[in-house]
């Protein structure tokens, strides 16, 4: 027992190795997979190539970015520092490190996922679908043991030079927050700019298929996927997960949960218990011929919420006392709370599935109205996502209740991290989608066999299906998270109450719930512009070089995707320039309660309209993809035309806009608890 | 002065029979114009016996509704009423008397309305602009006077029976809201109802004109206008109208402004005041041949703002104390807070044509945008909506700021009471424009000359822009009066802090949060269904009447009515029961400081989720009369098709969901401060 409490840390880093060893173990065995043919070699490094051109495009803007932070950091630590409860200097080191260690992860993730693609569809010509779902599950499994592995060694390191200083630790969420901002907001523009792009102007306009080589956009639409889907999602779970933890270390901390600590403990040892769950967790992920992927997936991210389920009691019962805060809460009010937390988020995942997925009414209803032509299918999928956020905020808010009920503002905490202890395998699961879907984008280039296409078909379809649910699982851990968060800084702002009945916190709220709306509109907006970059290069493209509707001649890949590149670094700008500044304006201006009440009312507003714009962008894709399946008409009939424009409108809602909302609330609530010194 | 604090109820009653007289001298004036020719007389008598058939059905569903309502109150007070700060079951008396007010202004004030169009259609024949402009403007007034004039006499007598007892006359308040429900949500629903069916069956699949006497459903479609844009915006700024003084008695008095109870009495003589400013102000609307009749309105609104002013200031220094509140706040204070509503309520409506008139870049730019497109043109309309909340956000936050600086709670309440305080002129000006809409759609349908056409397209043109500063005015004094009403519900309840560090008050913010989107969606579903139902009976008609297209026949265009009322009665129910039970459930389960955040989570995404959608459909609405106008391609051009799906989603944006969200903020409040002693 007092070497748990000793060395916990060394336990917490100790996993993280451990996911690491794990990770490499499975990217070998994706690289010793045959990549296929020459076309699938040459098609793959192209893509692989652009993804990683955008990453090193991406850094040299992050570097200025972190550079100006750590700074301000310094800076802001040297003016308050001197004073008792001043913000300390040395909190750059730790945001330091969170930024190196979120860049590492996306960095590994990335170059794994851009090489398994060929190889998933190559191992689907050659040995069929339970070896493709290997592969492609395997790669991302690499990205998934990535964020968990480097979050977690790098927390540990942190704690280990740090230790119990958690206003200095606090750095490290500060820094994977900023590369989340590049990653999701910067990713989601680069991949809805390239899609729209290839779309328009390729499907639309040239009338060639989906995914064909002779698209200039093609290969600029496959790194997006990547780019968005694997880098974007990745970053943003390593800042829900290094969040939900310190989150609650610092109210651990801060409440003296436990005599010796116990509190600040637990969630390192819950967070490597997770990474031990995830792990076994991949060995269920395997399938048969003719059977459902959906169900091999599944059964993986089941199998980890079962044993993290049973250790958390374990750890629970075992290193926490058995009642804590003179008595009000108990260890097994604990467990009870971080299972509220799992529970809420996998029922999150389920209520996303039924109103995004074609096997349910919502989508079926939505594709009806297709027939009485656009705006009808606009107006029920926009009333579709708006229904779709009230079963989210119940299960929300009973996560919220029977956790604090249970352990108290530590509860809270402990039910973010609960959440989040599968993340193991949830991003794998996520990040197998993109994959997938690249190794269907290959196969058509490359022409392989109509067998092939149809695994790749099969294994693309179940990615849509877990793309949906990694998002509204990503939101429901930001907000949880930054609830935790919040409640971490009401302690260190050392506001005994953020009353509503205070106009102060009343123009808080109002103003917090505006900049969630006026994000989206930036990023919405940002999707346009970068896109019609794309569509007046592809156009030009094919008015300008010869032979290339007839196959002769190669179109400039390479040009279309600086263009996507160049554009998303630009945009995300004015985006992230707001998420920064406006919680430090107000807390400067305002004062810590406004503050308060502008980090809840972004809180509630990005909750509500992240869910929204995911699951109306979800519900059109899915009400297209029935109708292309030949319902209402099937492809080329009105119905059709009017289910591409939802589409079409859908995509920014939830590719980008929709997730770029996790990062505006966490990175907010991380900026205010890192800089609370400066508003008091 | 003493005169003055003893007869404060009598002179408020006093001013609204002042109002009423005067809307009877314009209603006679309206009455005195010939209606002209036959065809003309026809169908001005079936859009007002459908209007009076949509009111008379309303009453029928109203009656039950405020009955159980009633019932609920006494059974309530019977409960509670027993102990102290019980609920007393005499409320059930001003919140008939508010319902029945609500009702009779309404009732005058369509009746008048729709006995103007065809008068300002032949005024517009024989007279020329001026005149044209005189009939519909006071047909206007006539509902501007009923709905200050009812409101001020109803509360002036309702205080008189019950003097010094708030509590019992925030019955009055709760009466209006309940007739606003049906007023703007069912009117909302019938109104776009009627609109879609019209359009998209007449105008696009039989190719026939707007306003052609061959579409079954045009007489519904101009009935709908005045339901929804004369009764129910009327019964919407009736609500915020009482509802705004009703705060500031309630806050005078728990606040014991003055030592004589001065503080409950500024806020009568500052709505009395308002009227006399108001009834002044018509005078100053008149035009000449040839000029914009904008100009005409607009120096109306400022002459009115004017004298309020001016007025405010000598009531605040003649009746107020120099200082109060232990010397914190000065009577000098309360003129600015009460200005700052009014300069606040002019800002938010310039803002809102800013984003909504043709005249500026954001719908310029949504039209360039369906060069691209429908798709590009949804996601341009939605990204200006979003984007224009935040002007209004900051102006309604230094409103409050400064009002609460110079007057604490008590200048909140003042601020809304000074931004309504000119609703006589604004309701006047604002059901002046489906007047003017509906005399150009009878100049049409009986072939009136060119020339008339060429007024009454003038005058409707102008109705446009005051339709949508009118909607920004109504958000943001529902706002500031449901914040108002918060502030005394807060005093009510006794809750000396509503804690957002509390999981009980965040839930409630997720919760309060979260209706206004699922109520939305709910009022947004309501107009696809309705519509489709009037969608099936034109196209009957058309198919079964024989000579209908070719004119020889007439088509049934009470039917056309009849569904749509059937549909707006119908579909209203779920909403607006969402809207009673939601604070009801929220406050005895859960508690009252729960049902404070819900009441603020509600204010501040309600406030946003209207201003975006009133906004965007505004803006969208514009940008295809901009296109229509001979920019970019004109009509019949692709662009114009994309801009025509732009607008149809615009229409339940603006004209249903968006303004029903005023109701659902200021009805789930009041319900809160009536049922408070239920929650303690």
């Amino acid at each position: 027992m007092d070497f748990i409490l000793n060395y916990a840390p060394v336990i917490g880093a100790l996993a993280g190795v451990l996911a690491l060893l794990f990770a490499v173990v499975l990217a070998k065995r994706v690289t010793a997979v045959q990549p296929g043919n020459d076309r699938m070699v040459e098609i793959m490094n192209s893509i692989h190539e652009g993804a990683m051109a955008f990453l090193g495009r991406q850094y040299k803007t992050l570097v200025i970015f972190v550079v100006v932070m750590a700074l301000v950091i310094v800076g802001a630590g040297m003016l308050t520092g001197g004073t008792e409860g001043g913000l300390n200097p040395l909190t750059a080191i730790p945001f330091l490190v969170g930024a190196v260690c979120s860049i590492l992860a996306g960095n590994i993730g990335m170059r794994i996922a851009t090489k398994a693609n060929a190889r998933t569809a190559n191992a689907a010509q050659e040995s069929g679908l339970n070896k493709a779902l290997g592969v492609a599950f395997s790669g991302g499994a690499v990205m998934g043991m990535s964020v968990v592995g480097l979050g977690l060694l790098g927390l540990g390191i942190v704690i280990l030079i740090f230790p119990g200083q958690s206003a200095i630790i606090n750095g490290f969420s500060l820094g994977a927050s900023s590369v989340a901002l590049f990653g999701r907001v910067g990713g989601g523009i680069y991949t809805k700019a390239a899609d729209v792009g290839a779309d328009l102007v390729g499907k639309v306009e040239a009338g060639i298929p989906e995914d064909d080589p002779r698209n200039p956009a093609v290969i600029a639409d496959n790194v997006g996927d990547n780019v968005g889907d694997v880098a974007g999602m990745g970053s943003d779970l390593f800042e829900s997960y290094v969040g939900s933890v310190i989150a609650a270390i610092a109210l651990g901390a801060s409440l003296a949960i436990g005599d010796n600590g116990e509190g600040v403990i637990v969630p390192l040892l819950l967070a490597a218990w997770g990474i031990i769950s995830s792990i076994i967790a991949t060995f269920f992920v395997r399938t048969g011929e003719g059977k459902n992927p959906q169900k091999a997936l599944d059964a993986g991210t089941y199998v980890a919420t079962l044993l993290s389920i049973v250790g958390t009691f374990v750890i629970c019962k075992f290193v926490l006392p058995d009642t804590f805060q003179n008595g009000m809460y108990t260890n097994t009010g604990v467990f009870i709370a971080s299972v509220a937390g799992l529970v809420a988020g996998t029922l999150i995942g389920k209520i996303t599935e039924y109103y995004t997925s074609a096997d349910y009414k919502p989508v079926k209803d939505i594709a009806a109205s297709c027939e009485t032509g656009t705006a009808t299918n606009i107006i029920s999928g926009i009333a579709t996502g708006m229904t779709s956020t009230a079963l989210p905020i119940i299960v929300i808010c009973c996560g919220i209740g029977a956790a604090y009920y249970f352990a108290g503002l530590y509860g809270i905490a402990i039910a973010a991290v609960g959440m989040l202890s599968t993340t193991g395998i949830v991003v794998a699961v996520d990040a197998y989608g993109p994959i997938s879907d690249n190794a269907g984008g290959i196969a058509e280039m490359a022409g392989l066999e109509h067998h092939v296409r149809e695994i790749t078909d099969k294994l693309d379809a179940v990615g849509n299906t877990t793309a949906a649910i990694g998002k509204g699982f990503a939101i429901g851990s930001a907000a949880l998270t930054a609830l935790a968060l919040f409640s971490a800084y009401t302690q260190a702002a050392g506001v005994t109450n953020i009353d509503i009945m205070n106009p102060m916190v009343v123009i808080g709220l109002f103003i917090g719930g505006m900049l969630p709306f006026l994000f989206s509109a930036m990023t919405m907006s940002a999707v346009g512009r970068s896109a019609s970059h794309m569509i007046t290069e592809v156009r030009r493209q094919f008015r300008e070089i010869p032979g290339l509707m007839e196959g002769t001649a190669k179109p400039d890949y390479a040009r279309c995707v600086d263009i996507s590149t160049t554009a998303a670094l630009r945009e995300m700008v004015m985006p992230a320039v707001l998420a920064v500044v406006a919680p430090l304006f107000v807390g400067l201006v305002l004062g810590s309660e406004a503050l308060g009440g502008l980090l809840a009312g972004s809180l509630v507003t990005g909750f509500l309209l992240a869910v929204m714009m995911s699951n109306a962008g979800g519900a059109w894709d899915n009400a297209k993809k029935y109708i292309e399946g030949g319902n209402f008409g099937g492809k080329g009939s009105d119905a059709h035309a009017a289910a591409v424009n939802g589409d079409t409108v859908g995509d920014p809602f939830k590719d980008t806009s929709g997730p770029s909302i996790n990062i505006l609330i966490k990175l907010m609530t991380i900026i205010a608890l890192v800089f609370v010194p400066l508003f008091l």
